[in-house]
């Protein structure tokens, strides 16, 4: 690990002012971590003053590996030397041959999947675009069914089905052809959701359409971290067999190992008819895909194209990662840090009462009173040197994704400063209700 | 240049058959380059045998600044031995910060333009979708223009906004919200569009609602190098102005230096409300961003998300290459190549009757009598070591997209293999014709 | 009652052939009562041949008052010759001028309700339409919630709230901006789907957009005369004044004394800010009209307009039959009449295991195993002398709508021949399935 | 002609009130007439203080055989004395019978004309609504044309091909799959405008989607009397059939014989697809139809339905009216005042520079420099005892709109108080300008 280069705060402050002054009023996540970030390794952060932090946001979801992940660090750096091809359109290239492949022998095959691999633009929601055009066009119906509080995307068809109303404006025209009906557990125990939907869809005068597709998120990440249970999700799948519908799966924040396995849908024991792939596949750089079930694979030679859609870089990096899933030591580390992070979460669940913990595997959130809670919680634990956001409708959740690869001694220094941060923003909230 | 290493037949032609088998049905640019590639450098593609292709397609616009860069890889592996951050979200960063400054103080400033910058999902659709809902949420009013022939991206609000059929599907359920009207002599030279546009908008009984935003490219690159003059784009300007419709320029095909100047709007002396960049800005990686009027910018914090939408590699890269604005040797050969890129190709149409040139600097077609022709002149410059694809409605244009800083013998040998080819097909097509 | 002109079968068969031969396909009782029908009285509907039929459907709901109602026949003859406005599209009238004294005077006063008119084109269609437009409109939406089951038209904004896909077709592209949600005791008596809306509602990421307006019908007609209850559609107007949406009772064929008041929500004291009243409001002639609360008519001059908005002979015969509701002979039948309804119909449903009655006043339906079944007893039926149709998602339900008016000999004659009717299908059924 | 009852100006006034007090804000001719009608006769209207106006607005085409034609009177009365079915849904009647047996034979045969009837909902929208349903359904294609300044009704199929914005508002959502294209020389002489239409057709990127139908008015009458030529509806008819597009005409204000031919495209010589009847159609009450080429008839029964889509008296109105086409008498009244209109409006246009006259037969329009004057000049001509309306997307145009069959001595009245009351306008409105 290189030293990193200390900068005096002024500069640092001189730095983030290019921010304010040349971004968009849209920046996000410099507005809650508001230093100039400048080296990063695994687990941690380092801003320009040379601050460390500790990472349990991983790039929500992207750095499942790490950032600068060895592997990834020196195949790039091969891959530039030897001027390996950069950038290629959808040509065949060396580095995606090798990724697709990688990608068959490594992970599909031994799980009994049979896909094929769609290059879609490199962003979640362009593989969410192409997955449900695909649908559309194959089943020849314009209706999709999502779920409430799920998450897809920004671009007008994705957004169309995600149910955030902040994310949504009267003018966008973005809402046609979807239907959101609640996802397990919404109604809480009484109501068995998947149930309803097969009413819904049998009942011709239902007013529900018959979809072209359901999709689903096996874990609503930013919806909250709502875990829908094997049995649900089960459900949902015969549904969509005795309807004729295609079932996809949004992969893209709970794949690449998130929730323990590889899929987040293998527990369940399901094979969707199409999953979206995105976040960490690429190693960190751009990349998406969708892979489909071959006997939907109906499109026509470039029907849907984009110009990044095979990133060459992320093939590289992907491939590097990919290999990892044939490694013990990645694996057991893995399944310690999925072990050490329910125990610590639900520990700090128990011991206060109205916090309550969910998720699974490296995806899980601490549901609070209230977003203003959690939204002190983390300015706590930022100040204390951890990095972790909020989740949910209200932003009541504090979600726990760091990297699947963390060292256990930063898991356990990250947990301790978010039970602290915790401890003081609550003391200090009750002190305000008291009157002190 | 390293050597390439070189292949055998059999091994290229095995690891193709790796793409036919897990690649969807949606590839496109394999099939039409059935070959495997290895290696890039400026305006040479090599494939897995060793031979090497003149690049006139240029990752479609993204490798104006040529393959691999020498200023491209060098800033990369520097950043990756450093440990710079690789991925951020939308944090600040190092990478961010000399990107946002170099394109303000080489590129806005230097051309009296003041904008804000969104970061967008790294797809040119994404920056489409981006602008299209920024306009509408300002204006509060749901509807946008396109223009006849246009193409602006898959997902479904920039698909929308594209012409082609081929594209669309009955159950995407996707034209909302949009009227096409008819480009910059589309009619031919008896109608003035802009002139009609303004009628059409002046009715309030034309059906045509008052639109949020018109969105434009100045030369339509996919819909066949169609070249809006500067007299047009000034009258589509002045009716945005006058009717208080945000004027959108898609330069995602068309600017960095593409036409010859950095913005493709720059002879027309146009200060668009919002400007949708993508392709070359990130050096060949994935990069989009969206330029907007401060004034317009009215996001609220997160509004529209995504990922990657700041791809740290594509801001070294892409800051190295920005700096090169500022070089002499890079202009005189850009203006140099686009001259010389004008007269081969003139010369090209002057000496078949039924062949037109059209294009400004180095984005260019040669009209063909017919899509099939044009499909065969680019698969004989393909054989003959040339790589160039078609454009237009009926793919009827071969299209010259080379790289900016291609090397003139390179430029010149790519001319000759044109013209024969061209040369080639039509003698061919010819003897058919007349039963030889 | 004017002796009715036999013809013979011969006649009838060949006037009926002109039916088959230039009307569409899309007729429909022409083809459950394949009879050319001559006369009609109260009622009694009399064919060509002179048979007479009992009236259990009266005009879906259009013939509260009977055919022709002598105070009717009476008014309109007597407008006719005094060659009275006939047609006036919106002028004032002195026929439209008694109309709205007498509506106002009789009906909307005494139930201490204040509302503004507008007539709209004279079908329950377009009522709907203006209903949604202006609630659109004044609350600045664009979403509606429409509930399982619903029926409100065809036209494509009324479609759109219709629930039976039956009535859809793919390339209507016409289900935009609404939501269906489940009606009361949808999913059974676990399920309280009021409380379930207000979840949806406060839940920001729910998926459902706070919506302009929500449409529900107190008794589902069409689909299968389902019956709010009090309780369920106090919650409902609850959550319309809390969350702001305007709050549209579409009493089409519920209101006009149908279920024993005049209109259908009087019972659950309601006071909706819109009501959609057509059918018997005319006397048997085209007529619809919306109530609009006074602080919600924010219509300009026209803006929702058709030619045949004020039906001067409707407004001839609704005037006459409003002028019933001061008539205690006119309340005590009705009073019986529902009554009478109820006791028969609740004696078959405990005859027949299979068979369950719901609705309340005139409008009910009983519940069959199957629409084949339901369809056969209505076919014996009408063999039998009564004319009466299916209702429900399936058909399954048979309906009763007998005018309000009708004598009590035939009502019991109706109910007879439906008992016989309902015995003679289930023993043939139950024969069929016995293998006799 | 009964001796109109004359009430004193105290009642009339207390009379309007109501109307003021109880109709809702979207009430229109009430506001530019407004005073209370009380009796009709031919083109004559009475008001309660027995004020006889000359009627140029004749239900704005409803009334193309007059107020109270005696035939109609007669037969209605008969009607209602002999118990005839007054209201019947979509039964067969023995006046539905007549009536479709009547417009056959007298209509449909003599101009070797093939078509099924739909009966729609009474309303002009619902035809077109129920046409351009089965357009795309029979297409299976979404889309429909529309062409600027067309007028097809306000339900929201139909306000979806209406262009005027005043009907419009950014919260119905209603304009989903529709393109509106310039009518016929919209742009002036030097485009044709249905050429254009073929080129945005023919190419598959011009962003106008494959229509399922394009929907035409031969004379646009609220868009201000557009008069398309012959040649001009023969290519869009041409167009249609090339390219298998459904042909609709909207013959609602312009059939009937307003035209001088029962039907607005008989001098066409066009077979249009799809036909949308209604206005004098039902003599004044509430009828539409839809006549269908057999071969495009492929509804499903009661796919499209409404309760009032037969109504009865207007059958036995309209039965009687049809007959008149077999009258010589009637047609050569139809001609003569068609001819006395014309001259009469153009010696008004040539006498007025700033005058023209457009239309044919008995609907006709005079432009006007602008909407304040032709507004100006029908409150005059109401002073002096005409009624007379504007249109046009200004409201610049004095439209002439007169029963078929008024006495040439009302004819000739109404056109001097409408030239006085012009001569009157003008010479204030210069005397206005000249400061006097």
């Amino acid at each position: 690990m290189p030293a990193p280069i200390a900068l005096t705060m002024t500069a640092q402050n001189t730095a983030f002012q290019s921010i304010t002054r040349l971004e968009s009023n849209v920046r996000g996540y410099s507005r809650s971590f508001p230093v100039v970030f400048k080296q990063a390794f695994n687990a941690t952060l380092v801003d320009t003053d040379g601050r460390e932090y500790i990472d349990f946001l991983a790039g929500a979801g992207t750095l499942n590996y790490g950032h600068n992940n060895p592997l990834v660090k020196q195949a790039l750096i091969d891959h530039l030397t030897n001027d390996g091809v950069m950038h290629g359109l959808d040509l065949a290239t060396c580095a995606k041959i090798e990724f697709l492949e990688t990608l068959d022998t490594l992970i599909l095959k031994p799980r009994n999947l049979n896909y094929r691999v769609q290059f879609t633009g490199p962003t979640g929601t362009n593989a969410v675009e192409a997955a449900i055009k695909l649908a559309r066009k194959q089943k020849k119906r314009s209706h999709v069914i999502s779920f409430t509080n799920a998450y897809h995307g920004h671009s007008l068809g994705s957004l169309a089905l995600t149910g955030n109303r902040y994310y949504h404006d009267e003018h966008y025209g973005s809402r046609n052809n979807v239907s959101f009906v609640p996802f397990d557990n919404y109604f809480g125990d009484g109501a068995n959701t998947a149930k309803q939907l097969q009413t819904l869809l049998e009942d011709g005068s239902s007013g529900i359409p018959l979809p072209a597709a359901i999709i689903v998120e096996t874990v609503q990440a930013e919806g909250g971290i709502n875990v829908a249970s094997n049995a649900w999700l089960q459900e949902i799948s015969r549904i969509c067999k005795d309807f004729d519908i295609a079932f996809i799966i949004d992969d893209i924040q709970t794949g690449n190992g998130r929730t323990g396995d590889f899929f987040s849908f293998e527990s369940a024991r399901l094979i969707p008819d199409i999953v979206c792939i995105s976040k960490s596949i690429g190693g960190g750089l751009p990349l998406s895909l969708v892979l489909i079930n071959p006997e939907m694979d109906g499109w026509q030679p470039g029907e849907h194209t984009g110009t990044f859609r095979g990133n060459q870089l992320a093939f590289v990096a992907g491939t590097a990662l990919l290999k990892l899933w044939q490694e013990d030591s990645f694996k057991s580390t893995l399944k310690s840090n999925c072990s050490e992070a329910e125990s610590k979460l639900v520990a700090i669940a128990n011991d206060f009462d109205s916090i309550s913990m969910r998720g699974r595997g490296m995806i899980r959130g601490l549901e609070l009173p209230s977003g203003k809670l959690a939204t002190e919680v983390c300015a706590a634990c930022f100040t204390n040197g951890l990095i972790a956001e909020t989740a949910g409708a209200q932003g009541e959740v504090v979600k726990f994704l760091a990297p699947l690869t963390i060292e256990a001694d930063l898991l356990n220094s990250g947990m301790d400063i978010l039970r602290s941060s915790i401890e003081d923003v609550f003391t200090s909230s009750h002190n305000l209700k008291s009157g002190n």
